[in-house]
């Protein structure tokens, strides 16, 4: 028997608001199955709405950071968080929008052995410093940055995203989250219609 | 010369969308002012957006835990994270609604040494799991809070109180967002008005 | 019911020894009241006594450093050992010396965001790094004080501060040593005649 | 084109003593390639042979841990040194005996939300400790262990393997030892013929 | 050519206050040699006095800990805080008054592996805690003192003298303050008339 | 009566293969005893072999690093691993080689205040990062090295003998591994024929 999704109730997608509904449905007909994430905090719809509004307005967004490299920040930062659900789930992402199925694994465990550019490891130690200790964070943090052309907008932005997986980090390990079985293997295999 | 709120641009109230300025204007009337947090998510509309529903989800929403417990559990955990801005903008809340002038200052340093019951302890005790090792939560930390009376829903509460203001830490340490002036005093003198 | 002072007997002022009760009716003319940490530390008079003259031999000494910038040091060393007593008197005393009402709740949450100068930065990294790796304080670290214009003396200074609030930070977290109420507003209201 | 295997020098396969020459390819002819830590560490063939004979004599013992048991304690305990080489080499090896494809990412990231058996979590338990906290480690962690039916011979298999393995987990982050690709998608695949 | 006693200037004998001196030929005459903490700190007379008075009243004083005991924990927590001066010259004054030569080593490195009782472990224990976290102490550590025997006056005993080091350590590593040779022989050779 | 050697069983040397016995009574004619981590680790005989073979590549292999200065490694990081068995067994060898007998006191407790070179500070510097923090040490690192002279062959030497000492400090501190008294006192008196 599969262990539950979360440790919380979930609720059955025909219980829920239209609107909360209809995003499900929309996230299945284009991954071909429901995150977990969706169905674990669809538990409390206003807190979901709030939290997709979040997600897809930094994810979303026009900005100096690719798609690919908004998820390095993501895994990184989950990894040090210790967040199986969104290592699992966006390392997936990671390696389908970046076609690199060794990538995700790399920047889990440590990213400083990536196969990434020196300007990905500085956006990624800010990311981190975010995550761990971001009452240091200063302006020689914001400077380091700007060595690799990062600009103050980017700068919000990966703090914004490190900030906001934080808070799906602690809620992933509080509700015991399961990353879907599909995750796992997506973008791995080069022909995989993932 | 006061120094500047957030190291990113702060926008004027009429250049903003409507339903933003709308927001501002209320809680301005409300408070007598507009914290400051308002002033510096406003940079990013959509996130504000996003930040302010997550907030009033949790924070207007009917609970286990009273107003003044919701504030105990973000000035305790803004604390863990050295957020200058939460501490004293939330331990300003936090005096009003319980009317006890002392109760923000022993939360923020240690709440072990507070003026509150064994079941606010256990409740802060939970909060700074999630805040600090999430990753570690367990059954064990659930049982505790059953033995006080909490239920699962009060935890969610607690874990998800902890997490947005997580975020919000983040943001404001990364910002360097400064606690307006008025916080610092309010619900400290017995006849203030606030 | 006020919780206690201190977990141990606290003494009456008339069983004291003659000095004892001497220096705290000193103390009392002066601050309108005896502070906690003299009745809590008179349960043992000789060690009462070393204390009170260690702190006079440093506070009172002429130095590179205010009596401003000594509180400072002092609130920042306590906030970081989690001292309620200490960062709550000391925090008082801090707003007396420099008027300024906003100073110590900063500084005892993150020195580095507080409205003090880049040298007063300087010595409280210097002060935190004796607080919490001292072992590691090396040649290094005295030259980032010399080049703020601190002398070796003012770094024995800032160090034998830091020492002594470190062990009055302990003996009040052990005893948990309850800060006067009269504290808590002392200096935040600009015609208190505090 | 491809990272280098190591930071230090990679010998020829036929530079090498037989011994070791012969080693490698026995399990070449096993896996179908050679795994870079044999590689890397052949750059000493003493330490090469030391490493191998411990690693065997931990490893193909008769214990009271199945091999399977025993890839759990290796990726625990590499994830928490963060070694990439271990992580990735190890999961492979794990996945394949225990046919569970999902087994060695959950384990890596937290153990706590693996699935596997209350027994295995002491058992990983004992590992932890033996791996950040040595020192510590006293009557109450074996008794521990002892709950769950294990032996103080199976103790020790679980310290020694954490203990061997965070010498090659230091070693692989040193020399950034590079996973052979063929790692990452071993054992995860139900039919693939690893 | 020795390295210096201490990093700041080591007065003169006859350049000292009478009462100074005298303490130090005291000590002399009774240790044959002057130990370097006293040089170190007669830079400053009246700190001198102040530490030589809280020493004299913690260490003289009666108590249910014996003297051996009070330089236990004095050790124990000198080796957590890494202050080579406390380590070697309480470590020689513990040889001396236990006539064990091996105990001080045991408790600088781990005094879980000492040959002490299970009583000084509880009491090496509380001293840590107050040593590395003391705004966590608790109820619970006091009655796992009182299981043992100590009383409450004990624990005080073992708190303040946990705490005067603590002060003593940051001087000493500020300092580089040099433990005196003769320390480090003090009490191994059975026969020596140290 | 004296405590046991191992918490695990010590084989006599009777019952011991050959080899091992062989290798056992060479060690006691040059040391005049057998070290406990012969007779602790022979309770099982191929990893009693594999470790000896380990030691003996490291130990005994010409290398930039002097005997003395590779038992410096053992010291300082058998310290920060709080492994009494290592601290005190090559404390003694430490000694021997160095004719200091002050030296290893020093680098156990902090090598910073240690009479060694820079450069040894800076041999060190690596091994301690790589026995805390392996996962961190990069280019900066190996940089720090050449600027002392040291090779990228040293660098390997100085990682591997940290690397293997911490497997040792691991079953030391697992096992209770007790030093030989012989130990503490070997190296200290000029004229011992140790």
């Amino acid at each position: 028997m599969k262990p539950p999704i979360s440790r919380f109730p979930v609720p059955a997608l025909d219980s829920l608001p239209d609107d909360v509904r209809r995003k499900m449905l929309e996230v299945q007909e284009k991954a071909g199955f429901i995150p977990n994430v969706f169905l674990t905090l669809a538990h409390r719809p206003d807190e979901f709405r709030a939290f997709v509004a979040y997600h897809d307005a930094l994810l979303l967004r026009e900005s100096g950071l690719s798609k690919g490299e908004k998820e390095m920040i993501i895994v990184a930062t989950s990894g040090a968080n210790r967040c199986l659900y969104c290592v699992v789930a966006h390392g997936a992402i990671l390696r389908v929008y970046e076609k690199q199925p060794l990538l995700a694994d790399q920047i889990a465990v440590n990213y400083l052995k990536a196969d990434i550019t020196p300007r990905q490891k500085a956006m990624l130690a800010f990311a981190m410093k975010v995550c761990t200790d971001s009452a240091a964070v200063g302006e020689a943090d914001f400077a380091a940055l700007r060595e690799h052309g990062f600009s103050e907008e980017d700068a919000w932005d990966i703090a914004a995203i490190t900030a906001l997986f934080g808070l799906s980090n602690r809620m992933a390990n509080v509700t015991s989250m399961r990353p879907n079985d599909e995750f796992y293997l997506m973008g791995r295999v080069p022909k995989a219609k993932t």
